[in-house]
């Protein structure tokens, strides 16, 4: 029997339209299901995709939408099921799709596990809502731009046909837990300008821009074959959860835990202990007391690197050191001179605390220490071009790497290859470096 | 059997309070009333009229209202029923007219067509919701200004006893369908920033700065009279109006039609052929897709004057050239390069075509070369001067002209005026030029 | 029998939250209840107070509402029945106290009449909506910074135990009526910019910076014991009442009046006579028009002293002076040249009138005029040095003044003390002058 799992719903994005940024990510995260739940019940995975038109680098929540419904359905591949051609009808401003910009989405999609691209709709209506969402065939008919772009698609995911039901590959896990979602957003916490969703948004842009490719994954699962597992917003962290967590890092992991998590269990009940109790051992930290800023204020985080101070904002953390090192201290805020961030050794892994906001700028000084640690290398190329690998196998049993490199900015780049590697829309071999087009998108294959 | 038409209602201004500077004109535009087909039902055309405080250039929504008023009336005289002596009571902040305002307002209102000048209220009351609203007799009794300027606008009235019956004289219409404001008004638009009734009030904004008097007109009225057509929002457009544009261009009117327009039929159903296809003979150009902008973005538009680019917002379209010439290019935006402005010769006349969102400043340049086109002649006065003319004819069947003046400044200013006029409230001739004092007004009376 | 009354509801708070300034304030202000009607029915009168943690300086709105209080209860000792040892869980941002806020907190509700200083609550429960409000016991335990403040607070009011039954000394009356509060909140007013709570937080602000203590006094009740008589606010005002002004004008007391005051009578009808003319004879002044400015409009004031002009916003009037000298002039506005603060002797006293709005940075140099006048003395402090004076009775029958002093800045000040004076908490004498540490605390004791 076939289900399917349509894990967004444009309608569902509507309700969260007064902030835009974090809204498309919203809408993934937020339906009243617990997806990883859903998933495993379910044969085929599929997404509904709609860009959020005022985010100008919309293909990073793109990206985290293709990456959780990969995660969603087990790491294996997954359908695209709608997405769109150009603008659609429902956003406040439906921005039409640039030159390019379809092919750029198609393959972020591609390259993050889909194996089929779907649209809708075929033709656009004369009449009716939907008359202004963008189609196949637009109002101006076969002579468009829209309709030579979705032809040509058609032919490059011809050219593809290999790649099917190849994984894609992650060395870092983003912790992903709906239920902890749900708790954070009831009413009566300290602060309602910290958005679990927006920190996860944050975490996942960060890494988006350094190349480094994630699965989303629930607390409570097996996280061993992880180099780093990421935290951002575990504010509801059973014990069992935190057991899991405290034993991954004690087997050599390396876990970044940000503020306001291990508060709660299942029950939405504090911690017997205090805040982050569960967590003590991997962490070497305790929280005595949340510290919420006042709305725009701002504060300064000194140490995390020779660029001198970040800033963090929304939050700070009256910190209890139990065993960690301090590596950032507050110069100012409502705990000038005290822990900001710690970093704690715990069996052969590091457990890493961050108790308050950094933006995705403010964030990399602090990631680059965490990656050291964790043996995670970024990859080097600027900060709009996107890289993502897929793996599978050819007739004869071999592994394949299949390459997928999306340039979102206005200048070509030049890409390094390995040796042996193909591109898959030419067929030619290519050298040690290819380049990526302004805007363009390369393919390429090699046999490991 | 007199029957009466109001087109303002107070009341209805209240539901569009959050965007104030359309607010007043909306209010004229948008009740459940279709004005021109009412008005031809009923006697006496009537207003309500009472200015939007927040606006400081509330005069220029004021001689909308009273234009489309006039033009509901079939050109012929109206009646004022209802302003105010001063400040209101409904509004947010209910601003009292400074020294002067009230008169300037009622000689807007008897120059573009009203014989009759009336307020709401006689005294004002010591109770209930209407206590702060202004009146002919306020609070403070008669040893007040309010007073003082209310008996002075009696006797001047009195002295205009020979304008009653004469008709104002307009070259330009601005096209005004209310079904089209009603059609784009609804749910799932390309953009919800394009508004109709910012529109049309922008255009209008533009042609009263140069001292243009229009008439508003229906897409499907004989337009034959006028020199030139403004269609700022014709979204519903039906193919005999489209028709009729095409015909009075054809016969060597000049037309300008503004983005967005020609795009549904009274259906709200998109024309077959494509956005704008009724109009292709007129316009010589085609839109294949809606560009809409980001909030708060801007683009550039090239080739319109000698005074370097014009900024639009809100809008652009991807156009295909069918016979027009392109005189405005997209120098930046969602398309770059490519026509944004286009002039076409069909029959003896010219179609102009306009693909973004220009506000009234930056639309100069573009009407200098359309009224040139047109044989419009701007009055040539500073910005906000005001000058209307009313025809007529005197007892002895010669044509006489009445110029209303009104000078919203607060510098006095010369107004050239033709040979044999005299001053109709002093009853003294007048040289080559009058001075109209800041803030002042004059009524000349010349016999053609 | 005992009946409590609750002055501050923090569900009431609660309605007012997009206004965060005068939010705290106007729950004090607007529950459904005229408070002053209601104190004359209870035993005890008692507050609940927590912080608006979005304004910096909420220790001035601690303060009113500890005045309010205290004038309800007609001056007696109160009982602060709730506070808070840190942080709320109930506004979008709860800001945890800094060290040595809470005890500043709670010695300026001591200062100001309190008799019992509580709190709500004893343990931080696990579970529930209260989970995130601070508590004496807080989930971090008794190792923290929370518990150790509340056990020093507990130990500084053992030793203040003569302090109890004596009585706040206030020279200056704040006029405050609740129905006139609730008649200027209905619609329809002439701008909504004026906030009569605002205006009442205000003055109460310019006159707490000043070091003056005042009682809140309805203007009905007798006046005679105050050098003066402020009424930032009196839209509603009896005939009754007025009178009652009047002849505290008359019998020697220092009035001052300020804008939108003296409008309607108990009906809320107009004042036959106009707008002010039930205060005729005690200011000298009527006003012939209310003159609101456009949203963010500001205008200048000149004449109030050597300073130069100030500025004020939102409101201005056309005045009629009938005996009233001019001492501040429109310098621009909607009424340039015309007066705008005018100040009139009347039998023995000094009526002042105020039409137009000043923040409480402008209001200085009006208020030094008006103290001036009315024979107050600031208490010559920096502006967040709080000091005020409670007068009871030894066991002996002699006088005693308890004087509380709060310094809410990071600088220690010199206070100059009176000679005998000891130091309550440590028991010792002190000298001319005593160092209030920075954001520290001093009650001295002197027998008078």
């Amino acid at each position: 029997m076939l289900r399917e799992c349509y894990i967004l719903e444009r309608d569902a994005i509507r309700q969260f339209s007064d902030k835009p940024i974090t809204t498309n990510f919203m809408a993934v995260a937020c339906p009243a299901t617990n997806l990883f739940a859903w998933g495993r019940e379910v044969d085929i995975v599929s997404n509904d995709h709609y860009l959020w038109a005022a985010d100008p680098r919309n293909y990073v929540t793109l990206a985290l939408a293709a990456d959780l419904t990969r995660s969603v359905a087990g790491g294996k591949p997954w359908m695209l099921l709608e997405h769109s051609t150009s603008g659609v009808n429902w956003q406040p401003r439906n921005v039409a799709k640039q030159p390019g910009e379809e092919l750029r989405n198609a393959m972020s999609h591609v390259g993050r596990g889909a194996d089929a691209i779907m649209f809708f709709q075929w033709r656009a209506s004369r009449s009716g809502a939907e008359k202004f969402h963008s189609a196949m065939v637009p109002h101006a008919g076969t002579s468009s731009r829209v309709w030579r772009e979705v032809v040509e698609l058609g032919g490059i995911l011809k050219d593809l046909d290999e790649v099917r039901g190849s994984r894609t590959q992650a060395d870092v896990a983003l912790l992903w837990d709906q239920e902890s979602l749900w708790a954070q957003g009831l009413e009566w916490r300290p602060s309602e300008d910290l958005q679990a969703g927006e920190r996860i948004q944050t975490f996942y842009d960060r890494l988006w821009r350094d190349g480094v490719t994630v699965d989303l994954a629930h607390p409570s699962q097996d996280l061993s074959r992880y180099k780093l597992v990421v935290a951002p917003a575990s504010y509801l962290l059973t014990r069992e959860s935190a057991a899991n967590l405290t034993a991954y890092v004690e087997g050599g992991g390396t876990l970044l835990v940000s503020c306001f998590s291990g508060v709660v269990d299942e029950n939405d009940r504090v911690h017997e202990g205090g805040f982050l109790a569960p967590l003590r051992a991997a962490l070497g930290v305790q929280v005595e007391e949340f510290l919420p800023l006042r709305e725009g204020e701002t504060l300064s985080v000194s140490g995390l690197g020779d660029a001198g101070p970040v800033t963090g904002s929304i939050w700070a953390e009256a910190l209890v050191l139990d065993g960690a090192d301090v590596v950032g201290i507050y110069a100012d805020g409502p705990a000038p001179g005290e822990a900001a961030v710690t970093r704690h050794t715990h069996g052969t892994g590091t457990g890493w605390y961050l108790s308050t906001v950094l933006d995705a700028d403010q964030l990399a000084p602090l990631m680059q220490r965490v990656y050291a640690d964790a043996d995670v290398t970024p990859s080097g190329l600027p900060e709009d071009v996107e890289v993502i690998q897929r793996v599978g196998t050819d007739a004869s049993g071999a592994e394949v790497e299949f390459t997928v490199a999306i340039n979102h900015t206005i200048e070509p780049v030049a890409m390094p290859v390995a040796g042996g590697s193909a591109d898959l829309l030419s067929g030619e071999a290519v050298a040690e470096t290819v380049e990526v087009a302004a805007g363009g998108v390369r393919v390429l294959r090699r046999t490991r």
